[in-house]
């Protein structure tokens, strides 16, 4: 069998628990491994450290499974692992929806596993993890007998492993657009073409704390995408809702969504390139009670980490000036590259920038189906804010 | 009339926001200003940098009230920035109880007001806003119509101000022991007696973070204090609740609470030295589904603030130690001493000596009525975390 045996440096971090191996902290490997088998690993001195899934073609070389040396890594060991994990999410009190696996922070480097009420949407974003797709998907059969499980691996990430991009049925057919419910409001959900697996559910917590604010409010909301936000807050009384997005068959989903709802006389959606309109109404001095803004990434790299700052900060300010004395800013920023501290102090310029005094009402992370690990920074990646702008 | 001129050095952190200006950061008062009227604040420059109260006894000589020179500070102007703050805590959908004035964080500094229903407590900590007491409760009588107005002005910072400790009546006499609501349950406040202003207010909605993962479950609860979050347990569907506090009179309370709620049977009470008592229970073995730790901020000077952190790490440690593998740990901190990354890295360092990993499931401050000024220490101060431990 193949032995992995790290470099003295790394001990430390492996130790406190980060599941990475880089393919530079390994000191050698001995054997043959199979790529995308599972192989134990030993820290320089031969203690044991792990055991994890290896792919020498990757930069990640390794990404640990289970600390346990006793643990065998099989059908039942994923049976197990998926069965935690739901009774995580039920002990939290999601019913119908919500990420079942969280990769890393469950314990199961790249897979993304998100539950639709009887429907599955699965990513198996590295060889180790997709190799057992088949025990995944037949742990899922065990656990929930689903109405259906679908492949999302149409994500360029996977090439860096070796795979290809793919998407389709890892069960019977079925109607891939489906309807999801969430606090009390439904949505249609495009599991074969909607973004990442469809829906983002790391929102679906902080879409409730906008519930008073935008009551009897004229709210506008830019980076709509489907309108999750914009139809909450139709839903929680506002006055009336501009939805914004640069997507026109985004727009089209999020009307559908509105009309889904009743809403459609009070939630509006229009496509817009978001940073060139709220510019142009800042200019002719249009104001909303609240304004909220949930952004994409601007970045996925650590190099242009400044243009991501650049990014929000110039959309903060602009949204910003939109909002009336004594309104709110619902914010968001969706990367780990950019981490609270900084998104705070991006934050704070646009504030300076727009002279604006703000106070912080509410800070919050993703969805709590979705845990941290603290040092694992990719675990720890939503930041949801609401300040008042005075 | 007199005129605070101010240092070169100090003009940044004030005209960034910070209405506190110490004595040593002031280059002259000119004039003879009345302790604790409201003077003007000129940059080094003379430029205008807003108006505060004045106290020439207090290290922290000045504190601002208003960035606008054409603000006239008198009872007008009381009214209409409690106004303000009602309106705020309406938009955030507090009906009931609120901190309805948090000090600086609603530019008043030193003022606080919590809103029991239609009975209102205050402390004012600096002459300043002492001197404007009488406008506050006209205020609030007119705002309100209150059943009674307490103040609660028995704390020892108001002697650095050169102000008397002192408690009493602010209206007609009423009986200061109430009865409020709080999510769904009752609970009795003790407005002459209690903690404080007689509540803590700051943890209301975080009560309710415990809501799903108290189901069922075996609960224990220290530093209870009247036994609010233990009784939010029992409501919330603990199988048992057990719930520890050094004061027996505080024990009491959360005993009349309990019965209060018809949950009795469920939520019991005992008073203990929490540290030393879960220390034991570690040794016997003892485990529960859910531990609850809402400790006392254990320092209040910053010359200890490491006495703190090694609190926070010892009880933090004891009570993970008694978690069931799966089970969580509810804990929060109160001092703004110890900032949110500090209290992280200290549970963190918990976890590691108990050798326990863990996920962070929730993270939240004090409740949106005591709103957060970015750059105000005092402001920015309950870290609420909730945390899964394998």
């Amino acid at each position: 069998m193949a032995t992995v045996h790290l470099k003295r440096k790394i001990a430390q971090r492996i130790a406190n628990g980060h599941p990475w191996i880089f393919a530079n902290e390994v000191e050698r490997v001995e054997g043959n491994p199979e790529p995308g088998s599972v192989v134990p690993v030993l820290y320089h001195d031969g203690k044991f450290a792990g055991q994890g899934y290896i792919n020498e073609q990757s930069q990640i070389m390794v990404r640990l499974l289970t600390r346990e040396k006793s643990d065998v890594v099989n059908e039942e060991y994923f049976l197990r692992k998926i069965q935690e994990c739901w009774t995580y999410r039920q002990q939290l009190g999601y019913v119908e929806n919500c990420r079942l696996v969280f990769g890393e922070a469950d314990g199961m480097p790249q897979l993304i596993i998100d539950k639709f009420n009887d429907h599955f949407v699965i990513q198996t974003l590295a060889l180790g993890i997709d190799k057992w797709k088949p025990a995944i998907v037949k742990a899922l059969n065990t656990v929930f007998q689903p109405k259906g499980i679908y492949e999302r691996n149409d994500v360029p990430v996977r090439e860096l492993e070796g795979l290809p991009q793919q998407k389709g049925f890892l069960s019977a057919p079925f109607d891939t657009k489906i309807i999801i419910n969430e606090n009390g409001l439904k949505f249609h959900v495009d599991i074969e073409n909607g973004q990442k697996t469809g829906y983002f559910l790391d929102q679906q917590d902080n879409r409730r704390a906008i519930q008073h604010i935008v009551k009897g409010a004229d709210v506008l909301g830019a980076f709509t995408y489907t309108g999750t936000f914009e139809i909450h807050a139709g839903f929680y009384g506002a006055k009336s809702v501009l939805g914004l997005d640069i997507s026109e068959n985004a727009v089209q989903q999020a009307n559908k969504n509105a009309a889904l709802n009743g809403l459609q006389d009070v939630v509006k959606f229009e496509t817009a390139n978001a940073f060139d309109v709220l510019k142009q109404w800042g200019r002719d001095g249009r104001q909303y009670d609240v304004v909220m803004l949930d952004p994409p990434a601007f970045t996925k790299s650590r190099a242009n980490i400044q243009k991501a700052i650049t990014g929000y900060k110039e959309i903060n300010l602009r949204g910003m000036k939109l909002v009336k004395k004594g309104g709110f800013l619902v914010t968001s920023s969706c990367t780990n590259l950019v981490n609270q501290e900084l998104f705070l102090q991006t934050i704070e310029m646009a504030a300076k920038d727009a002279r604006r005094p703000i106070r912080q009402v509410t800070f919050q992370n993703q969805s709590s189906d979705h845990p941290i690990i603290w040092g694992m920074e990719n675990t720890h990646y939503l930041k949801f804010l609401i300040v008042q702008v005075g």
